[in-house]
């Protein structure tokens, strides 16, 4: 009798996702769906409530000073929620920024009315601590740093430590864009200084998309009040309703609530974010292997590849055709992710979600017969492609 | 062999939701979300597609020039986002409130900086076309005019026809926050001039929550353009990103999108709007005449009755105790809500959702039993209530 697999490949014939969010997800994580809820009723108040003490209990011994507060709409919301909330209308961010997440915190800050500056590392290259320490020092103006812990555009992991340390040096406060990051990789006030961060619930958690949240100190979200440029963003409004009447201000995504209680249970059962992470970085040392040993490059040296998504190179052979290679590789059950680089062409894998080394192993399988299939002789990447790598270790 | 009824009961034993959304959805609806979408597929920019006209095509031959944006966030979310997107930032808004909905339009515009007048009526008094036309001729600063079309906090169905006229006779321009109503209640611009309106997917078209949409001019989208307040909440920017990719601009939530677009082919098969609408009807004539058997009285006289929720006073019988109303109804089967007046004491059930007049006579049968249990001899309201009510006559 065969036994169950401990991740079972997606219902309905449907393909993985080897993208950062929408990703795949537990058949169990959407069957808690299947219900509706009245967002007034106990029973709902009593999940909002299960929701914010788990997340908060992700923080460890150190979260004790924080709140956490779920936020409808997409992850996207929630950083702008941060900014416009906790950043005072005479404030001034040092955005730091190495990709496409970095820039958009710098046009919201930009489209909100927050005054910052930009430390713009381009496509991938790490912002720094001592980099980061000269700017403050230089500029007595800024009063918070923003940085983004995993820059999924490219999928660099960024020395979050480094900058914090840098940051609280200098008498400054640090917010984090945690989004692809938080629940596989520590965030623990007790390790690094932060005031707040985001996340949503379609990433390392592995709900479904439907809402993010804010993890503050509660000082913060009580100092916060009347400061945001909006009112559905919020956070100190939302905190203080739920905090008086346990419930959202706005109609919540009941069954999307639903669906991430059921995946922050599975998250426990799994090990907690310890355990998350560890799945991650095994699906990402499975798939990298594969991968360079058909002849990939990764944008990153692995000093720097995060356990959430990793930049291949396009091979320079004229045969690969990226549109095809996406088609060729859903054709085989498996959607991959465009690259975001301005300089050279590129794709991205996710190794987040309800998949292990095994599906992985089988990516790099899919990939090998789509190559064959172009008549891509070489994966090998173009030269100016191993060039710009350079630039990353100088 | 019995044949299956055509609105089957909730599954897994959960009550009725007589609550104006989230609501009581059918089965199919919530079965779309068992299968997991990547946002950037070719599969999911069809479904978009597919949302986005279906729900244009709600607006009849009219709508030509007018297009749909889907929104990720709550109703709340879109209010703000047609005010801020299409509000100049020097413009003036007569905001019409008779309840909770039309003061949160006038909060959201403090909080966002654009400038308004308050019409408050209280707490479900109708604002008339005249006094319309009269505050808008002493106030030529006067740009937008925000009507709330159902106004779910009494139940009231304002008069947004007569509104429109004195709105565009003066030359103006109409907003309508039509969340209650729209799929139920028809809003033609062939028959009722105005910009922009905004719904989400978790009332009339009975999709889960998760996000809404504007509906407005394509003239008045293109003129919004770097208008906005927030980046999240720009719909002009949402409007381009799509119209340009075929996507949103951030993950959206893909799960109750899909989920939307079965409830959108179950409103066409069951009729559309006037379909939908007369359901709600029969649902709410069957609920009004058997509560008033009982004893209760409503908040409006017939002509001012949604179709939508509708406001009973509660009894002046001291035995009568809401929270154990509540509890007793929900025991049987149906959550209700409580009521929002702030004059006197009330609760509230909602007529729509997937369920019909049968529905409708048990809650009745379910109310009467709840009574009889609490001890309650007559439903009758105090005297206040009634003296309250001759307001809406005089
Ligand atoms: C680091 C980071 N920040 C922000 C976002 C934006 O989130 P959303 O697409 O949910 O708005 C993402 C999405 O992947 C992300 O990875
Ligand atoms: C008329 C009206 N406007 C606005 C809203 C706010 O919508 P949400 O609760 O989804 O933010 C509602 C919600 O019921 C409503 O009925």
């Amino acid at each position: 009798m065969p036994t169950t697999p401990a991740f079972p490949p997606p219902k309905m014939g449907e393909p993985y996702l080897l993208t950062p969010g929408p990703l795949t997800t537990a058949y169990e994580v959407k069957q808690a769906m299947l219900k509706d809820w009245g967002s007034w009723d106990d029973d709902f108040r009593a999940m909002t409530r299960d929701l914010r003490a788990r997340l908060l209990a992700l923080l460890g011994p150190g979260g004790a000073g924080y709140d956490c507060v779920p936020l409808q709409g997409s992850g996207s919301y929630c950083v702008e929620a941060m900014l416009g909330s906790f950043v005072p209308k005479d404030g001034k961010v040092l955005v730091l920024s190495n990709g496409a997440y970095g820039l958009r915190a710098a046009a919201t800050l930009d489209q909100i009315g927050r005054g910052r500056v930009l430390l713009d590392k381009g496509d991938y290259l790490p912002p720094r601590g001592d980099e980061v320490a000269r700017i403050l020092a230089d500029d007595p103006a800024i009063t918070h740093v923003l940085a983004i812990h995993c820059e999924t555009s490219s999928g660099i992991l960024n020395p979050v430590e480094e900058i914090s340390e840098a940051t609280y040096a200098a008498g400054r406060k640090l917010l984090i864009d945690s989004m692809s990051a938080f629940g596989a990789i520590p965030l623990e006030p007790d390790r690094i200084r932060y005031e707040a961060m985001v996340s949503s619930a379609n990433k390392c958690i592995e709900g479904v998309p439907g809402f993010g949240f804010v993890i503050a100190k509660t000082a913060e979200i009580e100092a916060a009040k009347g400061n945001s440029h909006s009112l559905a963003l919020d956070v100190h409004g939302q905190w203080a309703t739920m905090e008086k009447t346990g419930q959202w201000r706005f109609t919540p995504p009941t069954h999307v609530v639903a669906a991430f209680i059921e995946a922050l249970k599975m998250h426990q059962a799994e090990g907690g974010v310890a355990a998350r992470g560890a799945r991650y970085e095994r699906n990402r040392d499975v798939m990298v292997a594969g991968m360079r040993a058909l002849g990939f490059e990764t944008l990153l040296d692995n000093r720097w590849l995060s356990p959430i998504i990793v930049t291949f190179f396009c091979p320079a052979d004229p045969a690969f055709v990226f549109a095809r290679f996406y088609d060729l590789m859903k054709q085989k059950g498996f959607i991959i992710y465009p690259g975001k680089l301005t300089v050279v062409d590129s794709f991205r894998v996710g190794c987040i979600g309800r998949m292990d080394e095994h599906v992985m192993a089988r990516v790099v399988e899919a990939a090998r017969a789509s190559l064959a299939e172009m008549g891509v002789a070489s994966a090998a990447p173009p030269a100016a492609a191993l060039e710009e790598r350079k630039k990353l270790a100088a």
